[in-house]
């Protein structure tokens, strides 16, 4: 499920097609459905349908247990001595980065015996929810009368700067403002930023992800999908009270459970035309690229076993990523599921028909949207295929761009991204030391150019820059072969020295990348004046809307912010019979054998040899109708008591519908048992001395 | 899947409504398709796609070695000395006739160590295949010309009895003329017929049945459903070179399998009008009437143990048919399904039409056809509800009152069912000692009036037999509890008496019966001169088209006759993962804990006492692409040496559809390992000589 390399290549290649604005349409949250702001946690829910009411000790200590792990993941503290736990899918980006030819982590695991043992993670930030505060009525009040709809969002961005800037410098806190229910509501969101992180302890990744491709999105299912990062202050483990206590027995069938956690993004509340565009434009092309950056992919590791290791990461991602897109567009595909998104907003805009004055106000919004969706059609080939695409390299060559340019401007002036209270987590990335594959380089680069050749013809004019009469694959040696920008130093060198530096640079990629910089901007300020700043505006019409005719009993689709979900453990119906509410490691030894042992359903050598010791009766994972969705992996299942039970990591193949809509029949979140954690701990892994820590019977190592 | 009590119970309740005339409109099997008649096996397709000719040698011991037993079930011989081998569902009415409040055989298994202790059946007929006659010229010779299609039809059923008649006096063999592909070909098939059999071994339902209702009809699944039989001749156990040797290594993943046994129906070759006529009527009805019954049946249950015991094969039977039915409901719901139907069905219409001759000869079949559903709807209510419905007594007194009235008559002239060939097996049912539940026949017949009262309204003039005047509860108590019929004794009496024994008698339920007869009669004739004789005039043209179109590329639709399958032992794609093509214990104890051990999941005693001591690899079910369907349960699967590699037991719920199109992509027969057999017989069951008979390690106990 949502790796964070999966949320990463959504943003980066389809901000465009998969508009981010969403918009109220259904009256109320559906059986267990929501992922919940903890403002507005579902207390009447919770009570009516499992008589339980959180207090609001119970909440904070939840919200500050829980953690956002880097830009598409989830965890929380499970120590008081900094031990994160998240997934092994979630940290494989940093097992990666710390890995080389000779030592593969993400392949055959991590222990840290001791704190020195622990590796430091290149580029990883770990952020802690520590305030909300509602700023709607401060960055609606900058909209002054007259203003049309571009002014309106210039005038918001701008103070939503001015909040972000003025929280930064009074808290030191990392600070965010979300836009929720499309832009109803803005409210400033304060972290606590970590970003000394060191790695402690991962499985190897066959029994991370056991079962491969094939069984990931599905259940019942078999994996120990765990990792565990250790949060350092000042050099020293983070001393923490808000951690989860583990509580190793899980939770029984029909439990009331949660997960807290950072869900990317849901299209619930999305109006149907917008559903209608992701339906014919957005998700078959998408799917195309990704097929096709697959093939690549895959091309490039049949050349040996370092190219596999290599490529590993990316081809895990993008497989996440397809068989995600795929289920969700067999959603979209669904006749009797988009009947109900069309039913669902036809009684919305009636009931708003309904009284003259709300028809006047909020009326006109859903067509204004339809018209926008229609009008990016125009322009779908140009910004799918101009821009860098398949290459790293490429990308960081325009952000040090970009960055040098941006950072002379007035804040309020700047492009997103590049904001005083962003900078520094940027250039946290922008210099990582992680490794980066000039060979797998090319060969993205070279197929990425050649599908923009493909789409767009060889006279476009972003053509003309990338290729400039040579081939995609001369192009593509040139540029790469060319470039010192793998050097971090390099980069910060470029940073350093400014615009001067920048314009001075003969390196090829930089060259590059700084003819296309107009281009890329244009496109942006397009996207904006025509699209952005009218769904904005008239999205937070519809979200007025909504909340005038229903009452805010919906939770806003999800943002990457922290959400609390809850629900039971509980099976469901699976083709044509039921799918337990849990599974045991002996289901993971016939899975072994009724595949004969072959890949992707081997196992590692230690769960073969250790087998007749182990008991098998041991739960492994289980299932429970908590809503969630890509960005929740590593999220803590945690009980009534506050503990910890179990850990997120997928989703099954039912639930991939539920970006567009819940239904608690068989939408279900998959979670490793807590006891399986421990067990394979203490026995297959013999890390007694992390167990204990997690368990609490010792305090440090 | 398809258990006795479900064939039985559609032929008795939908005889009307399944027609049972089945028309060719396809021109090629698909890959892996087909349940061939020994007369001609897919030789072609064997040889193409595996390589592999069997010899006519190798299809003879096949044939000689595969049995059917009773109105339902397959199974084969598998030791020289009588043993044969079916499944626990086959076997399962016989156990519960030999049980008593007493001694539970069904729940608890059975075990005879020595063949004294072997248990003899009450009413099991076995049939050997001996011998196959093309009889298409003689019965096709007996239509003359100017005879109409009523005409037609009797005069062929005339010359079919004297076809079995002078093959019965002739070999002394169980004689029946078989139509095939319609009315197209008919053949003799002569069967050796066995009714010493006594019971050797059966598991404990619950692992035989492992998952109950929610797992029957899907995989991955952990079932040893089996049971062992052995036939006796002259009092001693049959002694015969024609079995199956036992491989206990099973077959491997993609292995060449075959399937030997007996098919009950398909409707692979129905004419497009008449599915539409299924998925509009037949269908929806079934299925509301066997909901109904399983209503009353579970409130029997529910007054005590020995009411379960006693209702539980029934619901057995019901449940099992209401999930196939659903499955095979759902495929007619199908728009792809049917759309592909409907265009092969146009596609043979416009090759026939292109031809002018072929156009006069067979063109006119199909609306024929069509017109013949139309017309059944004029009497749907009266056929469905006019009946003596859900009393097995109330279907013996007709029987008797119809025997004593037709073996009167020259053979020619009397219905169905009472020709010569076929008494010596009625009469072995008719008088059988198996137990029957007054209380449970009172209570059903009771809700059959009450059902039929409903659907006629009170006027109806079977209403007013039935009923006179009375509720249907003191209808049913009076004729139940008036009855002597559940005395084999008072049966034989009858029927011994002939017609005065039977026009005297005043049991209650005869003298019900005797009235109903004319009814019955006449409902009869008018389905074989308004429908039949139509639609087998019609179905023979198209049937004849078909072969001078396509040429005999395609099997006969089932008819439950031995038939030969052919596929690959191989997994399938599930619900967004792969099925592996393989179980093993291991996977039973996963799914006994991921349920809390609660039934369905629970197992018997034994099977938790000594889990630590088993050897859990052990496979324990398979799937392969044969095409089988109900009728096929307790069939050997057999690999290319002719050895027994597994026991055919179930579908997947994908092949449910296969009723109506085989698809091999997901379609699959579930079998037993042959090696989980021998393993459970060895260290479960302490079992160790039959074990050896099978293996052939011993010959005789």
């Amino acid at each position: 499920m949502g790796a964070r390399s999966k949320v990463r290549t959504t943003l980066l290649v389809f901000l465009f097609l998969s508009s981010t604005l969403l918009f109220p349409a259904g009256p109320v949250a559906r059986a267990d459905e929501g992922m919940w702001t903890f403002d507005n946690p579902p207390l009447k829910q919770l009570k009516e349908k499992y008589g339980f009411i959180p207090t609001q000790q119970w909440l904070d200590h939840v919200r500050l247990s829980s953690v956002r792990i880097g830009d598409g993941g989830s965890g929380s503290f499970v120590s008081p001595n900094g031990l994160v736990l998240t997934n092994h899918h979630v940290a494989r980006g940093q097992l990666q980065k710390v890995s080389s030819p000779q030592k593969d982590y993400v392949k055959d695991g991590f222990y840290a015996k001791t704190y020195d043992e622990e590796l430091k993670c290149p580029d990883l930030e770990i952020n802690v929810l520590i305030s909300m505060e509602n700023v709607t009525a401060r960055v609606q009040g900058a909209v002054k009368a007259g203003m049309n709809d571009e002014q309106a969002l210039q005038a918001r961005k701008a103070e939503i700067t001015k909040i972000e800037d003025e929280s930064l410098k009074a808290t030191g806190l990392r600070s965010d403002v979300i836009s929720f229910y499309q832009s109803s509501e803005y409210w400033l969101y304060c972290y606590k930023k970590y970003t000394d992180i060191r790695l402690v302890f991962a499985p190897e990744q066959q029994i991370a992800f056991y079962g491969g491709d094939p069984d990931n999105f599905t259940y019942p299912r078999y994996d120990l999908d765990m990792a565990l990062f250790r949060v350092y202050e000042n050099g020293k483990p983070l001393q923490t009270k808000d951690y989860l206590k583990w509580n190793k027995n899980g939770a029984g069938d029909g439990e009331l459970v949660f997960v807290s956690g950072n869900p990317g993004s849901t299209n619930r509340l999305q109006t149907y035309s917008q559903l209608e565009m992701q339906r014919d434009y957005s998700y078959p092309l998408r799917i195309k690229s990704v097929k096709r950056m697959l093939e690549v992919l895959r091309k490039y590791s049949a050349i040996g076993p370092e190219q596999r290791r290599q490529a590993a990461g990316q081809i895990f991602g993008l497989e996440n990523a397809l068989k995600a897109w795929d289920g969700e567009y067999q959603g979209l595909l669904d006749k009797n599921l988009m009947a109900k998104r069309e039913k669902e907003e036809k009684e919305f805009r009636a009931l708003v028909a309904s009284k003259p004055e709300w028809e006047k106000e909020y009326g006109g919004a859903w067509d204004a949207i339809a018209q926008a969706e229609k009008k990016q059609l125009d322009v779908i080939n140009i910004y799918r295929y101009r821009g860098l695409r398949g290459s790293r390299l490429a990308g960081l060559a325009l952000t040090i761009i970009q960055y040098v340019a941006e950072v002379k401007k007035p804040d309020a002036k700047r492009l997103d991204g590049f904001h005083d209270s962003q900078l520094e987590s940027l250039k946290f990335r922008l210099f990582s030391p992680a490794p980066i594959y000039p060979q797998l380089e090319e060969m993205m680069m070279a197929d990425g150019l050649q599908e923009s050749l493909e789409g767009l013809g060889p006279d476009d004019s972003f053509i003309k820059i990338a290729l400039d009469g040579e081939t995609p694959a001369e192009a593509a040696k040139e540029l790469i072969g060319g470039t010192k920008l793998a050097d971090p130093a390099f980069r910060k060198s470029l940073v350093d020295g400014g615009e001067t530096a920048v314009e001075a640079s003969t390196d090829p990629l930089v060259v590059y990348a700084r003819k296309y910089d107009p281009m890329a901007r244009d496109a942006r300020k397009w996207m904006e004046d025509n699209i952005a700043s009218v769904e904005t505006a008239a999205g937070g019409k519809i979200g007025k809307a909504r909340f005038v005719a229903y009452g805010k009993t919906l939770p806003p689709d999800a943002t990457f912010t922290l959400r609390l979900s809850y629900g039971a453990v509980k099976g469901y119906p699976l083709n044509g019979t039921k799918a337990p509410y849990k599974t045991t490691f002996y289901g993971l030894y016939d899975r072994w054998l009724g595949f004969d042992q072959k890949p992707p359903f081997n196992l590692p050598s230690r769960y073969v040899e250790r087998k007749d010791k182990l008991d098998l009766s041991m739960p492994l994972d289980f299932v429970s109708t908590c809503d969630i969705i890509g960005g929740n992996s590593g999220s803590p299942v945690i009980n009534k008591e506050g503990e910890l039970v179990g850990l997120i990591f997928d989703g099954n193949i039912e639930s991939l519908v539920g970006r567009f809509v819940y239904d608690e029949t068989s939408n279900r979140a998959v979670a490793v048992h807590s006891g399986a954690m421990i067990y394979a701990l203490r026995n297959l892994y013999d890390a007694g001395a992390l167990a204990d820590e997690l368990e609490g019977s010792a305090g440090t190592k």
